[in-house]
């Protein structure tokens, strides 16, 4: 890709695809007022910024559309360049023959993501905010788009700012200990330092586990569903779905495949896996299925154990007993098939009773859900690390400062500390784009879509 | 669908639905500055027209999305209303969200057309543009948009204004003769206001006729592609459409359904008909096939004879000589397999050569095809009907027109013929929307997309 020559003018449809009423064809460049005044008909070239034209675009004489024309001028637009925006009629024919008519007037064709690099590049958004422009594009539900408008606003990169603040702080009192080493000079106040990189590395920590709720709001939380065979987890993930997924049977071990899909419950959206009934085994292909099942309910953030109430239920609480040192997630009992018995009058407190085939229950199942996800961690303005690049930078940033904190303890010189500082700085600065490589960049911007 | 309240404020997402880099939301109605501003960042109240603010859309304190609003005062936007454009991120959420917030804020999501329903209303359009606008939308190539452009553009209106000026004319003219008939004045004179008539008739002859290259234009140039059984004629088919639509095998009569499909040759549609092989069958099936290709072959404007030039061609050019009569469309005979034999150096003239199976001559047959149409009259500024409705409204006007024209010829007088004037001007009328019922509108902007 050539994302270097900013010299030329870009243009891109920056709306959606389908026939609609209107459709928006973005041009920025150093040329986008002067090539967008001469396919339209009206005089825009001395016209002030943030302000909107009609009039028509034409080719040869002929009027092609019936358009408006915003105007931004240099330093006012979202890619910092000179822009225009030309509002057409959302016909695919309009919209093709106006890309082509710009064009054919010394515009270039945009690259993927080629806006919002220029942005970037002409320091309008540091890197991890034009990271978030992509993902606030994609939200679908509540919690993702929450995240990702904080981290356009900018809170993670105040972070991340302020934590290479102190790391800058620090190196400088390294280096102005370094001075002083030839008189022999003490370590003057080792505590401090180590104090000082102590608050670092806390805050990176905090950065660092957010990532997984991160992660998860991206990805929809895993929940699995485990059980002993027959206990109804497919049609309780049916229900949850609201559709028929899974193929349920009476047949004992009908679910060996790992069947997963999400739902959206009060804007956070939930990954739902159901698995292979958990039971001692011969069957080759099902016992894969059964490890598989355990190693899900391993890595889930919430477990739902569900329990046939029609069958013996002291044996799988004591089957759910013996899973619970693998599992790390919240467990959520799960007494199903209450259509099915006379239900006695004390419930277990805290378990949730269910008729996965008539679909009572469901609701306070998600109450559960949702009143066991931390939703105020989520929809607050904490930084939520959504980025696994970002996060990994913040791991080998951590790393670095682990080293560190062990060289302040063995009493390592200043000049073998700075490396590491350095290393520590570079992993930080590379997530706001204050350090990248081209590479970096087409990989990023690469995943955009046109027009942005 | 309550199309009178336009005290409401609607709003509507205007460009099309897929992720994208941006979407647009448009507000219309008397109070759509007022509620837009109570959502959004920056007090846009006293702004001027044609102005952008960027700023956040806010709800509960929490940001929503950064945004670009564009203001239009009363009378300067596309509605003639009050008028706001809030350009957001092209989330599926982001838009939902927003479009949530308006509507919490006292704005009705707005009915299919109902914007341009509003610029009818309020002047800003007569009917015939207003439904050229959803002709537009929907133009996929530039015959189809050129012709609706140019009634979006009013020449149809205008000609139907200058229509009703010479009836008004001639209506006045016909009631001053009224005013005299007590002194038994005789019709002064009858050839001035026949010839008037005629002209009036001639015009809404040329505008009734150039429905058949309109609808052609709209819906595409019907070419029915006839020939013996195994001449190739679904071979060509698929060479033409470059993909393999129609079933071939070199059984005869293996087509036997219609095949169709269009294909836009340098701006201009054309619908192919792929038909059963003409002979002699008893095959009942096969037999209905064979009459429903002869009865496409007569409906289509242009045929294409197909003949195999391994087989007997002096024999399938007799069988074309018996067609002719029966076909009133131009017939461009295409000799195909040419890769089977060695050619002649003499090949018949006007005829087309081609190799369907290796794709040879296609590009020669598909500008035979574009030079048979006339281009010049699709691609000029001549108006062409389109609309069906325009064109039944233009009928029964030229029905009373002839009602008239007797009439005067038979010496009947001024007060019969008014009943017939009026009603053509009332036909002429309910084109542009002069005359209008809630039905006709209901109807016609119901087939708008949403934000239009």
């Amino acid at each position: 890709m050539n994302y270097l020559s900013r010299d030329e003018t870009i243009c891109a449809v920056a709306t959606g695809s389908s026939i609609s009423a209107i459709a928006v064809i973005r041009v920025s460049g150093p040329k986008a007022i002067k090539i967008t005044n001469s396919v339209f008909s009206k005089n825009i070239l001395n016209k002030n910024t943030h302000t909107i034209h009609f009039g028509n675009i034409i080719e040869k004489n002929k009027i092609i559309d019936e358009v408006l024309v915003s105007i931004f001028k240099e330093g006012k637009s979202y890619t910092g360049e000179e822009t225009t925006e030309i509002s057409c009629h959302g016909s695919v024919y309009i919209t093709k023959k106006i890309m082509e008519i710009l064009v054919n007037n010394g515009c270039r064709s945009a690259n993927a993501g080629e806006f919002t690099l220029r942005a970037f590049k002409n320091g309008k958004l540091d890197l991890s905010q034009a990271e978030s422009v992509a993902d606030l594009i994609a939200s679908e539900n509540k919690s993702a788009h929450q995240t990702a408008i904080n981290q356009l606003r900018g809170g993670f990169s105040n972070q991340l700012q302020n934590l290479r603040t102190q790391l800058i702080e620090f190196a400088s009192l390294v280096e102005l200990e370094l001075d002083f080493s030839e008189e022999d000079v003490e370590f003057a106040d080792k505590n401090k330092f180590l104090n000082l990189l102590n608050k670092i590395k806390e805050e990176l920590k905090k950065l660092i586990d957010s990532f997984k709720l991160g992660n998860a709001i991206k990805n929809g939380i895993p929940v699995a569903i485990i059980g002993a065979p027959n206990s109804g987890k497919s049609t309780l993930l049916n229900a949850l779905l609201n559709e028929d997924k899974a193929i349920v049977s009476e047949i004992e071990g009908t679910t060996r495949d790992i069947i997963e899909d999400n739902i959206n419950i009060e804007g956070v959206q939930f990954r739902f896996i159901d698995t292979a009934g958990i039971r001692k085994t011969n069957n080759k292909i099902e016992k894969i299925g059964i490890d598989k099942a355990l190693e899900n309910a391993k890595k889930s953030n919430l477990v739902l154990y569900v329990v046939d109430v029609k069958n013996n239920v002291i044996k799988q609480q004591e089957d759910l007993k013996k899973l619970k040192n693998k599992i790390s997630g919240k467990i959520i009992t799960v007494f199903n098939k209450t259509d099915l018995i006379k239900m006695q009058t004390k419930k277990i407190s805290n378990a949730i009773y269910i008729s996965a085939k008539n679909k009572t229950g469901i609701n306070d199942l998600k109450q559960k859900l949702i009143a066991s996800v931390n939703t105020s961690q989520i929809l607050s303005d904490d930084t939520i690390i959504t980025n696994i690049r970002h996060f990994e930078e913040l791991q080998l940033s951590l790393s670095e400062i682990n080293t560190i904190i062990e060289g302040i303890k063995t009493n390592l010189t200043g000049d073998l500390l700075a490396v590491n500082i350095r290393q520590a700085l570079y992993h930080l600065g590379s997530i706001t784009g204050e350090i990248t490589s081209e590479n970096l960049l087409d990989n990023i911007f690469g995943k955009f879509c046109i027009g942005k």
